[in-house]
């Protein structure tokens, strides 16, 4: 390296936010199972014979099919030549048509408008209106790549930083006077612990403060409103806080919130100001017959004044839900209530990102605008639909099952998401040899299980919990036979692990 | 508005740079365009039936075919099951089969790694090993949504910020003291006047610094060392220069910069400390036979000691060149010399964007691994390509004849890219009206172009100019006998505006 020309770049002339920032979900485990995966398939000897990827909630990765609707138009949309050609139902067609019909030049090979395609946004409102029964605007309904970008836009668009009143320290010792920098107050954003690291890293990134809220994991990761506030008011010594972050259905925690939690939320935003930004991924996701997933806009509307006039932002995504389409990023933005000059603003910044993915666009299309009863594709689209919600229902049911049955360990009911983020107990000696490695000890324990199992799956210290509890968070996607024998894995590890550093 | 919760989210205490950047290519005059293309469908009458949208490089919109491998590999990739049961040559099958098998469940629909999936970064190695004659290494090569985003996280891994040598200043005046905030010295990033003003945007969104130098017209757009030490000397006082960009071929000017310019600004940057941003996404665009387009990192290579060592950043897309696939958003960086333990910073920051859309990312696979010769496809491929890349180069120069035609305009050779950025003269009077309306002059000529013939440009103003020239950029985009009447309606439009004016 030393030949490099100096400092035009150097770890000590970068962005010092990107030095700080940390994702989990694709951290230092996920990178050791990659090289595990290279080492078993240059025909290394492991006691296990491949890695099971239970780190992130990658459906297809994991064997789910795709949706035969959606990936049908897909196809056809990318090769209108075929269909005058290929035999296949009319509804696909008509889709297919209707897309291309939308597109500039009528090719998905055009640019798009920056907030996505005017027509698609229009299902989009007909979709949320309908699942809501409160009415959606589609000038206020904005296609993204992936619902990362839609959040990292909307937390960009919030960054609003201010002097501290005092605006510059001199500090005097004996030998000099130091002028300090003067302090800022950044941009609180309120997250949950545990959360989706991918909210931390893109606080962190963007200079924003991260204000971190415990959430309760005896009343079923439900959020409690004194420690809201016990969190706010610490933070206002150093932040504004501009806004508040709720997971619903839970990422990594599996609840879904009461009504009367998320009433009780909303009156706490509006008290202290705060844009609510719900993080909405896996509405379709829900897998307690008893349980209806609500929308926070739509509790927010019904709520009356003067909460009916809250801002909010809302987010939903392709990638979830039974379509499961990860790759194809696909994601959308609801704002509400944002005014029309802010509303200008940010469509501005939007329209310097070009414009999303026209394949997204077209997935989420599928998304909002599914086959009707009537329809020649409609019985298959049911039939795949359910299928795979009843697969994950059963999934989340055996493994919420079978981690309470391990020794020392408690999990909470699964209700929606993906994810089971168990409880457990470790030795002293674990803790002990962590903090001499200089790692956390849940991390030392996911490292010795992928070691040994070929099991990956991401620490509870990557989504953040209470000091002294230990968690990880292992996806339900794996198929039912090969999840059976992940348990099982999971389990006699376990049982040796403890027995070792008792 | 007045119903709105105070404060929560209003335009004083939202992101101040998002409300100080500006994309024209996406401004006033296109959301103008797009409500003209709402009033001609619902029956307003206008001097003209249809707009025609010279503003953006969006070719398939301007009616230029896919190419059909492309299309097919894309196509079938996201429906495998037709593998067996459709009729189409055994090259397409078996790139389809490779894409799959490089994605992980052996679907389109799962994640890929952050960086873009690996056997594809490896073929985009041999791709660029082989354009260059100079190695290549797949680590160094990230797949990206668009060049776009490539661009956006190379800038923000940049952006470093010092405190100005004066850490504080007070004013004293009669009445009062005031302490006034520090100065910061910003990251400067050298843009070129005229720019593509996704650059200025992103630098403005992203708080850093805009060091513009100004192009040579008089040199067919070619930088001129000493115009750059100017603009870098002046820049010094307010910002830490981190970085060039450059646009080869040139958007919006339509020059290849010669190797002896390349050499020039090479050894500048070198002497700068600068790191070199080769924005390359027009290289297939090139239309004098005599001229070879040469990227940054293949003549930087060449010049040997000490300028072999240097960092830089290499953009490439699949939306330009004769694939055109803007929709589709495949981009690619090569970075070069970049020192470990900052691409180790570089990699973790993308991975918080999860990664880019598999079908951008197949699009990118087509791109850097075409039929080769033999295969069946290959005939197809070589008559659409030549195809698309003849008929740009006959628009290129019948647009560049035509304009230098018109009393008062002069256009340079368009070598390259898809734009001709002619120079025009505007009466002492509509510089008056235009001032009087607040708005450029050649935003004032423009919007006068659009209201009266339809025709959509960008003014000069919208990419920079020397102060006291116009200009305006159109795409060479339309078809040949669209493109005829574009420039009719232009030259019609401009006597009369003269005439009006003089």
């Amino acid at each position: 390296m030393s030949e490099l020309h100096p400092s035009a770049i150097s770890i000590n002339t970068i962005n010092p936010n990107v030095k700080l920032m940390e994702y989990a979900v694709r951290g230092p485990l996920v990178i050791r199972a990659a090289e595990i995966e290279e080492e078993l398939k240059h025909g290394v000897r492991k006691p296990f014979d491949e890695v099971i990827r239970a780190n992130t909630g990658d459906c297809q990765a994991m064997g789910q099919a795709p949706i035969t609707y959606i990936r049908q138009v897909l196809s056809l949309a990318l090769r209108p030549e075929l269909l005058e050609v290929v035999n296949c139902p009319s509804d696909i067609k008509e889709r297919v048509r209707t897309l291309l019909n939308g597109c500039n030049g009528g090719s998905l090979g055009s640019y798009t408008g920056s907030l996505g395609i005017e027509f698609i946004r229009r299902y989009v409102q007909q979709f949320l209106g309908e699942r809501d029964d409160v009415p959606s605007d589609y000038r206020d309904i904005i296609l993204t790549t992936g619902a990362t970008q839609g959040i990292k836009s909307i937390l960009q668009l919030l960054k609003y930083e201010r002097w501290k009143s005092n605006l510059f320290q001199i500090k005097i010792s004996i030998f000099k006077t130091t002028a300090v920098p003067l302090v800022i107050k950044k941009t609180g954003i309120m997250v949950s612990v545990p959360q989706y690291p991918m909210y931390s890293a893109t606080i962190v990134e963007q200079g924003m403060h991260l204000v971190s809220y415990f959430l309760e994991e005896e009343t079923n990761w439900g959020l409690n409103i004194n420690e809201l506030k016990r969190a706010i008011d610490e933070a206002k010594e150093v932040c504004i806080p501009r806004a508040i972050v709720i997971i619903n259905p839970g990422n990594p925690t599996g609840q879904i919130l009461t009504r009367a939690n998320m009433e009780e939320i909303i009156k706490f935003a509006y008290e202290e100001n705060l844009v609510i930004l719900a993080d909405e991924v896996y509405q379709n996701n829900v897998y307690e017959d008893r349980i209806k997933f609500n929308s926070f806009k739509k509790v927010l509307v019904e709520m009356g004044e003067p909460y009916k006039n809250m801002a909010l932002a809302s987010f939903m995504s392709c990638s979830k839900g039974y379509t499961g389409e990860c790759g194809l990023r696909g994601g959308l933005v609801e704002i509400f209530n944002f005014p029309a000059d802010v509303k200008t603003m940010f469509y501005k910044s939007l329209s310097a990102q070009v414009c999303p993915n026209t394949v997204s666009q077209a997935a989420i299309f599928c998304l909002v605008n599914p086959p009707r009863e009537g329809e020649p594709s409609y019985e298959l689209f049911m039939e795949e639909k359910t299928k795979v919600l009843k697969s994950l229902k059963e999934r989340a049911q055996l493994v919420h099952e079978v981690f309470n049955s391990f020794e020392g360990f408690s999990c909470t009911t699964i209700q929606g998401a993906m994810y089971a983020f168990p409880q457990f107990k470790l030795p002293p000696k674990v803790i002990e040899l962590a903090n001499e490695r200089g790692m956390p000890p849940d991390q030392f324990y996911a490292f010795e299980l992928l070691e040994n199992t070929g099991v990956c799956i991401v620490p509870g210290s990557g989504f953040g919990q209470k000091p002294g509890t230990y968690h990880f968070r292992t996806t339900i996607l794996p198929k039912i036979d090969k999840l059976k024998v992940m348990l099982e894995k999971i389990k006699s590890f376990h049982t040796d692990f403890i027995a070792k550093y008792r």
